[in-house]
């Protein structure tokens, strides 16, 4: 085991951003707190001077990990709890300043296997924090990481807010509700709520063990273990990947700029990527492992959105944020992250 | 008690298609059959031949009444039960060759009291019918009835299927999840199913006992009982009104119009009508009643969508459907009827 406190985002650009002084001596309440962008951003609240609460049912699976708190566990108030229990999230939510509401289930194939407890958690779980916020801590600002995949199946890119909603499978459509929730109470009760379609993330403390939540995890796993990239088709299909510093930064601001309340953002690189170009920069950044083009299945095929690219001038324009981690950057610090912690992780 | 047959659609737009000739000699499953669509419906599918199943909750307020179904009752299989009854939805959909899914709540402002009730029966219940067609009933075509408010705040008109869903409160994000599910099982399943986005629809067998279904069926009823309309501020905001007899012309239609899987389309008459004008011509219909115009109230302006106009290309292309009755001949057929049958509904 490792003794050290393993290092949590780089603080450089939060410290610069002179908005982000509101956080200090403030109560944040983070639902996945003990997930991958959850714990990211507890360390980000406690390296800034704010009490962080975190929420989490650590569901097997989902990527909650005791690990990802290393080194500031005794900063922080941990509750393990489900976002559903209506008693256990009023509670944390007393005296919060801020809410990210982070939790919930993002897993494509699980939610064709049972969409109702998809609907169950990112539905009724992501209502239970922002019926809790409304009652009990009204003031309290609130932010939602919603998800690129409730665009679904992309018609034009880059891919704006305003984009239709045409997913591909439950979990795409539930996560949309979290979203839409966040509009109606900002228009029917005043509050300060935002989402951000977040593409996809990547970095330290992300869920390794398997490749239900999304490919890039699984990337950096194999370049890490070595082994060879298995890319559908011809590996053409395009990603738009934020590192997990940026995003963070980006959740912070939704909540502390007056500008954000009851808006839509998407976090996105707005920089394509394809599958192709990652795996060939993993393999390079691991010194190791191979790549190998193998068809598309059926199954995957049905529910591919396709190429992804997001328009992030919305995001930019009203909380002045870009991302400022390289690809090339952030998919090296991942790689020696896992190379250094993969005993936690694997 | 009068003994005749009310009558239900006038058949004669529907007998004239040859496509609607697909349901007879078929089964067809309507959830909130008792209800005003789903009656209506109910009764259109009986004129052309199909075996029509109900499934209703009869939840007290929310418009079921077993005189809806007056004259045709031995020819329905009513089955009174909740859509989020896994095991009455499953027994109801064997050998269905059509769901019409029109159960479910529709009150704004009940589903800012109780949004959890609101996400249980149109999240959950609705999402129960669709799993339960996929599993029982695979080749079943379904149709849902969407809403134009999932558009909530309108920022340009006329509205498309393309407006950024915007919801001024929770009812509005439930029923578009609806919607996002229809789409998803397409995607995901290949199944046929649709969602209509209905605009404001009248006629006979509305609920007119009060006024959180829409404010249609509360004028109708002021008509009919020669009472004072009361608009906010000059009673300029525009509505887009369909007679129910259309709107269910289009709800058959997307069930057996291959184009139709997988869409979203708006069902609206294209034509804006005011509310001054609209409690006008009731006024003139029924010789009597008076307009009273009062300050917006505080409540109603936080979730007020602003003027409603629907663009109807795309239904008019994928299914060659545009409305027949003209709104002074459907608000004329609406208060003869419920001058008639009045101690039904009152």
């Amino acid at each position: 085991m490792t003794q050290d406190t393993p290092p949590g985002p780089d603080m450089e650009a939060f410290l610069a951003d002179r908005r982000l002084q509101d956080y200090k001596g403030a109560r944040a309440l983070v639902t996945g707190g003990l997930g991958f962008i959850g714990s990211n951003t507890v360390r980000a609240l406690n390296a800034l001077g704010a009490r962080a609460v975190v929420l989490d049912s650590m569901a097997e699976g989902h990527g909650a990990n005791r690990f990802n708190l290393r080194g500031i566990e005794d900063a922080v108030d941990v509750r393990i709890a489900d976002i559903r229990d209506q008693a256990a999230v009023a509670a944390a939510l007393e005296g919060c300043d801020f809410v990210f509401s982070i939790a919930g289930l993002g897993s494509h194939l699980e939610s064709l296997e049972d969409p109702f407890l998809d609907l169950d958690v990112n539905g009724r779980g992501t209502l239970t924090v922002l019926e809790a916020a409304r009652k009990h801590a009204p003031g309290a600002r609130v932010v939602y990481s919603g998800t690129r995949s409730e665009y679904g199946r992309i018609q034009s890119r880059p891919v704006s807010e305003t984009h239709p909603l045409l997913p591909t499978e439950s979990n795409s459509a539930d996560k949309a509700l979290g979203t839409l929730y966040h509009i109606a109470y900002h228009a029917a009760h005043g509050m300060h709520t935002v989402s951000l379609r977040l593409t996809n993330t990547y970095g330290p403390r992300m869920l390794v063990q398997h490749y239900r939540q999304g490919f890039i995890n699984w990337f950096v796993r194999l370049a890490v273990e070595g082994a060879t990239f298995r890319l559908y088709g011809d590996g053409s299909q395009v990603r738009d990947l934020v590192y997990v510093d940026d995003t963070v930064r980006a959740l912070l601001l939704a909540a502390v700029v007056p500008e954000a309340a009851g808006q839509v953002m998407n976090v996105g690189s707005g920089r394509p990527a394809s599958l192709k170009e990652i795996a060939e920069t993993l393999v390079e950044i691991a010194g190791r492992g191979a790549i190998e083009y193998v068809p598309f299945p059926e199954d995957a095929r049905r529910i591919e959105i396709g190429d992804y690219v997001a328009d992030v001038s919305r995001i930019k324009d009203t909380l002045g944020w870009s991302p400022t981690v390289s690809l090339r950057e952030g998919l090296e610090r991942s790689v020696r992250y896992y190379e250094r912690y993969r005993e936690h992780y694997w």
